[in-house]
C-alpha cells in the first residue's frame, strides 16, 4: 500500500515523437503516467504548458505537489551541467533550449536533465539489469544509439555534461555517412533502426542471392522485416544481422577495453531480434578484445517494461542526486 | 628545505627493458632516483632481490624506511584491484605474477600498484598538465600505446582493474595485424613506435616517389628518421604523420565523444615531432567530433620530464590513496 507521506518522483522523457511522463515511487513503481506530442509542438513554451496540464492532473491523483520530491528529465542533447538541450537534430526546437530552468519555474520544483541514454542507465542501475552494479555500460538500439557509461558507481558525465555517445564513434573509417551528421561510418548509421534499413537495402543491392525481402515494398523492409525473414532461415536476411552485430561487436570490444565493466546492458527494437543480432555481435566482441577482457563481460537485455523504462530512468535522477 | 619529518614516497616504474625508481615528496619533487634492468631477470625473485637492494640505499639517504608511506608501482598489465601483473607480453615473467604482495612482503610498506599509463595519468593530475582536471584523458606513444581515463575527479580501473587500454581498440578493421596480439588494425599497431615505422615501410614500398628515407638503411628506420626528412620537407615522410595522424584524430575523436573531457594529455616519443603528428591528429579529431564536442577539447602535452615522469605517476598512487 502507498503511504500518503512517501515521497514520489516525476520522470519525463522528450523524444523526437511523443514524451513520455508519469510519477514514480522509491522503489521503481510507475504509479501514474501519460504521454503526449513532442512533434506538434513548433515553440518550447506551448509544450511547456500542454506538459503542466497533463502532468497536474497526474499530480492531483498521487497526492498533490507537497509529494514530489523533484523532476528528473531525459532528452536528447540533453546537458546535465547547464540543463538544456543543444542543438538536438531530432527535435522540433532548434539551437540551445534552457529546459530545465523553464520546467522548474512552471512547476516550481527541482529539475535534473540529462540525455535519455544516461537516463535509462541510472534506470538499469537502480531497478533494472545493472542493479547493485559500479561499472556497466548502458547501450540504447533504438531509432538512434546511445549509451552511458557508469564507472565507480558514477555516470560519466564528462567535462561539459556530454558524455556517452557512442552512437556517434567512428567504427568504420570513411564508411557509410550519417544524415544527421555528416560523419562517416559511425556506430549509429549501422546499428540503428534505419542503419539495419539501409544495410538490408545495400545487401539486397549487392547480391543476386535470392531472398523473401525482395517479395517485400521497398519502404516497408525494416529491422521487423529482416527479423520475420532471419527466423525463417533466409540467407540474406542473416548475413544482415551477421553484418550489424560485427560493427556492433566490435564497438562493444573497444568501449570495453577503454571501461572495463562488469556488464553491458542493451535496450531497445533490435534487442528483439534475440540471438539473431546478439550472437554475432558477442563473437565479434570477443574476438576483438584482448586476452585480459575475454569471456568476462556479460551482455544484458534490458529487462524492464519498455513502455516505462524511459519514465522510470527520468525519475531515478531525482533519487540519484539525492544520494 | 626537506624538512626531516615530511612523509615521503617511492615510485617505482617496471618496463620491458628497465625499472626506474626514486623517492618523491608529496609535492613532486624527486629526491633520489636510479634504475636497473628487468629483462635480465629471469624469475621474479631475483628481480625483487636487486629492486629492494638499490632501494634499499635511496631509503637510507632519504632518512630511513620510517619516512616511507608507501609505495606505488606502474607495470604493463597491473592490475589495480588484485595487486598482480598479468600475461604481460613484454615482461620476462609469465601468467600471474602477484607484484604487489611480494614487494610488499620484501620492503614492510604497502604497494599500489596500476598500470603503467594510468600511473602516468595520476602524475598528470597531482604535477602536470591535468593539475586540477576532474576529466581527462591521458594517452602515452611509446613502444605500445596506453591511456588513462580520468571522470569525475577518478581514474577509471573498471570492474576488474584493466580499464584504460586505448592502444588495443581497434581504429581500422581489418587493419594492420598487431604481432603482440594478434588482432587487427588496433590502435597500437599505428600510433606506437613500431607501428609508425612499419607504416614508413609501407607507403615507401606502395610508392615510387623519391624520399630521403631512401637512402636509409630499412632497419634503420624509426619515428626519428621520418621526423628528420619531414622537417626538410620530405613528402612520403609528411604523409607517414598525416596517415598516423588520421588515425590517432579518430581514435581520439571517438574517447571524447564517450568521456568528454577537458584535455588530451600526450606523452612520449611520438609527440617530439610536434606539430608534424599534432596538426593531423587534431585535423581528424575535429573531424570526426559531432557538434557538441567541436573546438573545446585541448590537445596538451605532458610537461614532466620524461626521466621523472614513470616514477612521479608511480609515487603519486599513494597520496592517491590517501585522498
Amino acid at each position: 500500500m502507498m503511504s500518503t507521506h512517501e515521497p514520489l518522483a516525476i520522470g519525463i522523457d522528450i523524444g523526437g515523437t511523443g514524451t513520455k511522463f508519469g510519477i514514480v515511487d522509491r522503489i521503481g513503481n510507475v504509479l501514474f503516467s501519460s504521454e503526449m506530442s513532442t512533434k506538434k509542438h513548433k515553440t518550447i513554451d506551448t509544450f511547456i504548458d500542454e506538459l503542466h496540464e497533463h502532468l497536474s492532473t497526474l499530480i492531483e491523483k498521487a497526492g498533490g505537489i507537497g509529494r514530489m520530491r523533484g523532476i528528473g528529465m531525459g532528452a536528447p542533447n540533453g546537458n546535465f551541467y547547464s540543463g538544456t538541450i543543444e542543438y538536438a537534430p531530432n527535435l522540433p526546437w532548434k539551437g540551445i533550449i534552457p529546459i530545465a530552468k523553464l520546467v522548474s519555474d512552471k512547476f516550481k520544483l527541482d529539475v535534473t536533465l540529462t540525455n535519455d541514454a544516461n537516463a535509462a542507465a541510472i534506470g538499469e542501475m537502480m531497478y533494472g539489469a545493472a542493479k547493485g552494479m559500479k561499472d556497466f555500460i548502458m547501450i540504447t538500439l533504438g531509432t538512434g544509439v546511445g549509451s552511458g557509461f557508469v564507472a565507480n558507481g558514477q555516470l560519466i558525465y564528462g567535462h561539459d555534461g556530454f558524455a556517452g555517445e557512442i552512437g556517434h564513434t567512428i567504427v568504420l573509417p570513411d564508411g557509410r555517412i550519417h544524415e544527421g551528421t555528416g560523419k562517416k561510418g559511425s556506430l549509429e548509421s549501422y546499428a540503428s533502426a534505419t542503419g539495419v534499413r539501409l544495410t538490408a537495402l545495400e545487401v539486397l543491392e549487392n547480391s543476386s542471392e535470392p531472398s523473401l525481402l525482395r517479395d517485400l515494398d521497398k519502404d516497408t523492409i525494416d529491422s521487423k522485416a529482416v527479423y520475420d525473414a532471419a527466423i525463417k532461415g533466409d540467407k540474406l536476411a542473416l548475413e544482415i544481422f551477421e553484418f550489424t552485430g560485427k560493427i556492433l561487436g566490435i564497438s562493444l570490444a573497444n568501449a570495453v577495453m577503454i571501461s572495463s565493466p562488469e556488464a553491458i546492458v542493451l535496450f531497445g527494437g533490435l534487442t528483439k531480434a534475440g540471438d539473431l543480432i546478439l550472437k554475432p555481435t558477442r563473437e565479434h566482441m570477443e574476438e576483438n578484445l584482448i586476452q585480459v577482457f575475454q569471456n568476462k563481460v556479460k551482455i544484458l537485455i534490458s529487462h524492464l517494461k519498455e513502455s516505462d523504462a524511459a519514465i522510470l530512468g527520468a525519475s531515478a535522477l531525482v533519487w540519484e542526486k539525492e544520494k
